[in-house]
C-alpha cells in the first residue's frame, strides 16, 4: 500500500476552493502532499493562495489524485476534462459531492472514485477551511461495478488519513439516506426558521424565548443557501419521496393531538426518543479485529460488491487490500473488520455467492 | 425592594421535584433560601433529599413563595391548595408549567404569577438538576390583570436573581410563541427521527451517515416522552395552528422542488438565513439605562398591561419598582429600559393611553 511519508513529494490537485475543497487541501498538505488548486472564482482562489491553503493556482496535469470540490452540476464535465488533460496513466479523480446518483451515472472512468464527506460548518470557503473538518465525520465512497479496486484502495486511504470513518454505498442508495439525513432536514429546518420568522413580524419578543433546542434545530439554517437548489434537483427524486413521508408522518401526528391520542404521542415519542439515544457517534476502533479474505476474481465490481453489502448491513471495514495474483485474472480481497461482525458478514458474503475465509487477529 | 442577602433565613417551597423543580431549589439554596419540596413519586422526593436539593420534605404553610412544577394538568389544584393551606396572607405562589393559557383561566389570585422558565437539558429529576440551568436563559412571566404587583416584583426578582432574563407575556401569546419556537419543533424533530428509524430498519448504514446538522435537529427527541402529551392536549389550539402553518410550508418547498424553481428555493433559504443568524442570544445590559415613570392608579392589572406592551415591542425591562402612593389608589411604576428602546417604549405606551416621562441614567 501507498505511504505518504514515504513519499513526502506526491502531487494533489483540486477543483473548488469553498469549504471542502480548501479543508481537502489542507489536510492533504498536513499529509505531505503538495497541493495546486483552482476556483472559478478568482478572488476566492487568490484567497487560498495567500492563507496558503494551496501552494500554488491553477491546474497541476502530473498530479496523482484530483478531488473535484465544485457544485454537482459541473463534476462531471470537470472530471472529464481532468482525464483528458492529465500527464499520468494513474491519475485518480474523486469528488465531494452531496449528491452521487447522477454524478456516477454520467461518469463511467475506472479509475474516478465518488465521494462525499458528511461534514461542514457554517463558515465559509478559504477563510472557514480546517485541516480537522474530517476528523470522526463519516465519508462515504461510491465504487460502482466500473471502479478499479487500487483507485478505490488509494482514495480510502487518503481520506481515511483525514481521519474520516469511510462507509462504502451504492450511488442510489446514498443518495436515499442523505435525502433523510440531510436534505429532507435542511428544508425541514428552513422552514421551521421561516416560520418563527414570520410569527416574529408581528412580535418582536418571540425569538428571546427560542431555547437551545429551537437554535440546535434551526443552526443548519444559517448555511449558505448557494448550494442546495442544485442538491434539490439533483436528488429530487429522493428528496420527494422523504419529504412526503414526512408529510404523511407530521399529519399523523396531527390527528393524534387533535384527536388526544395521548398513548399515540407516547408511542411515537418513545420510537423517538430510543431511535436518537442509539444514534452512533464516532466509531471506536474494535478490541478484536478478524481479517476477512475473500477470493475474488480481479475485477472492479466484486469490490463494489463486497465494500456495498457489508456497509449495507452496517459492518465497518477498518482495513482494506487488494492482493493481485501474479498470474491470471485471480486476487484476494483483505478486510479487517470487528470480530463481533464476523457471523453476520460471513452470512451476508455468503448469501451473494462469495466464500469468505475470516481469521481473528486479537 | 427585598433583598435575599439582608433575609437569610426566607422560607420557599417547591412542589414537584423533576429537573426544573430540582433546579430551582438548588437555585434558591444558593441564593440563601430555605426549601421544603415535595413530589408524588416519593422515590424522586427522597432522593432529593438524599442528594441536598432541599433542606427538608414534605409541606411548609410558612413559606414566603411556593413555586409549582408539576405536570401543567395538576397546576391549578395545586396552587389553590396552596393558598388554601398557608399561614400566611401574603404568600405568593408560581408555577414553571410550558402553557399558560389554561392555567391562567383556571386561577384568579391576585397572589399567582404564571411563570415559564425556556430552560431544560437532556437529564432528569433531582439527579440532572443544576443551580445554573436558568443563567442566560429567558423565563417568561404572564401577569394578567388579577396580578400583583407586589407578587409579581418578587417573582421577577427571585428568577433574576438565578441569571435568567424575564419576558412578560399575556398568557395566550406565550402558548402561540411557544407552539412556534418549542412545541412544533419538537414534534417535528421526533418524526425526523422516527423517519431515520423507520428507514434505517432497511439500512444499517444510514445512521452512520448522520452528521452534525442531523445531531443537532434530532437531540431534543431524545428528552423523556412523558411531558409531551399534557403539553400537546392543553396547548393543543395553538400547537395545530402552528403544525398547519408548517404543512403549508413543507408542501409549497414540495412543489418549488418538483418544479425546480431554484429561484424559490433561494429566496426561502435565504430569509431563514437571515432570520437564523439575527436570533439573538444571551441578552447583553445595554450601555446605557434610561429610567421611565409611569403614573398608574394602584391596581395589579396596569402592571400586566404596561409589562405587555413593552414585551411585545421587544423591549428588555432591565428593573421594575412600584412606588405606591401613601394615600389615594394613585402609584408610580419605575421601570429601566435601555436608552435605544426609549422612543419605541413611549410610543407603545403612549397609544396606550399612558403617560410615560423618560429620565437617563448614564
Amino acid at each position: 500500500m501507498t505511504n505518504a511519508e514515504a513519499a513526502p513529494f506526491r502531487r494533489a490537485q483540486i477543483v473548488g476552493l469553498g469549504l471542502i475543497g480548501s479543508s481537502v487541501a489542507l489536510a492533504l498538505q498536513r499529509a505531505g502532499w503538495t497541493v495546486t488548486g483552482r476556483d472559478a472564482n478568482q478572488a476566492r482562489a487568490a484567497r487560498a493562495l495567500e492563507l496558503g491553503v494551496v501552494d500554488a493556482l491553477g491546474s497541476d496535469d502530473f498530479a496523482e489524485v484530483a478531488f473535484v470540490a465544485t457544485p454537482v452540476t459541473s463534476i462531471p464535465a470537470l472530471v472529464k476534462e481532468i482525464f483528458a488533460a492529465s500527464k499520468r496513466d494513474d491519475v485518480i479523480v474523486t469528488d465531494v459531492g452531496g449528491v452521487k446518483g447522477r454524478v456516477a451515472g454520467a461518469i463511467d472512468f475506472p479509475r474516478f472514485v465518488g465521494g462525499h464527506p458528511m461534514a461542514g460548518s457554517e463558515q465559509e470557503g478559504p477563510d472557514g477551511a480546517d485541516p480537522d473538518l474530517f476528523v470522526g465525520a463519516t465519508w462515504v465512497l461510491t465504487p460502482t461495478p466500473a471502479t478499479d479496486a487500487d483507485a478505490y484502495s488509494l482514495v480510502r486511504e487518503i481520506v481515511m488519513g483525514f481521519g474520516a470513518d469511510v462507509v462504502a454505498l451504492e450511488p442510489a442508495r446514498h443518495d436515499a439516506l442523505v435525502a433523510v439525513v440531510s436534505h429532507v432536514p435542511h428544508l425541514t429546518a428552513a422552514n421551521l426558521m421561516a416560520l418563527a420568522a414570520d410569527a416574529s413580524l408581528e412580535h418582536a419578543a418571540l425569538l428571546r424565548l427560542a431555547a437551545g433546542g429551537f437554535r440546535d434545530m434551526t443552526r443548519i439554517a444559517a448555511g449558505e443557501p448557494a448550494i442546495w437548489p442544485d442538491i434539490f434537483r439533483d436528488n429530487a427524486e429522493a428528496v420527494l419521496e422523504v419529504l412526503d413521508a414526512l408529510l404523511v408522518r407530521l399529519n399523523t401526528a396531527r390527528d393524534l393531538i387533535a384527536t388526544e391520542n395521548r398513548q399515540g404521542l407516547l408511542d411515537l415519542l418513545e420510537y423517538a426518543k430510543s431511535a436518537r439515544r442509539n444514534l452512533p457517534s464516532r466509531v471506536v476502533r474494535p478490541d478484536a479485529i478478524t481479517e476477512c479474505r475473500i477470493a475474488v476474481t480481479d475485477r472492479p465490481g466484486e469490490l463494489a460488491e463486497v465494500t456495498a453489502v457489508l456497509g449495507g448491513i452496517g459492518v465497518n471495514i477498518w482495513d482494506i487490500e487488494i492482493a493481485h495474483s501474479a498470474e491470471g485474472p485471480r486476487g484476494v480481497l483483505v478486510i479487517a473488520i470487528s470480530t463481533l461482525d464476523v457471523d453476520a458478514a460471513r452470512a451476508a458474503l455468503t448469501s451473494r455467492g462469495f466464500r469468505p475465509s475470516m481469521r481473528s487477529l486479537a
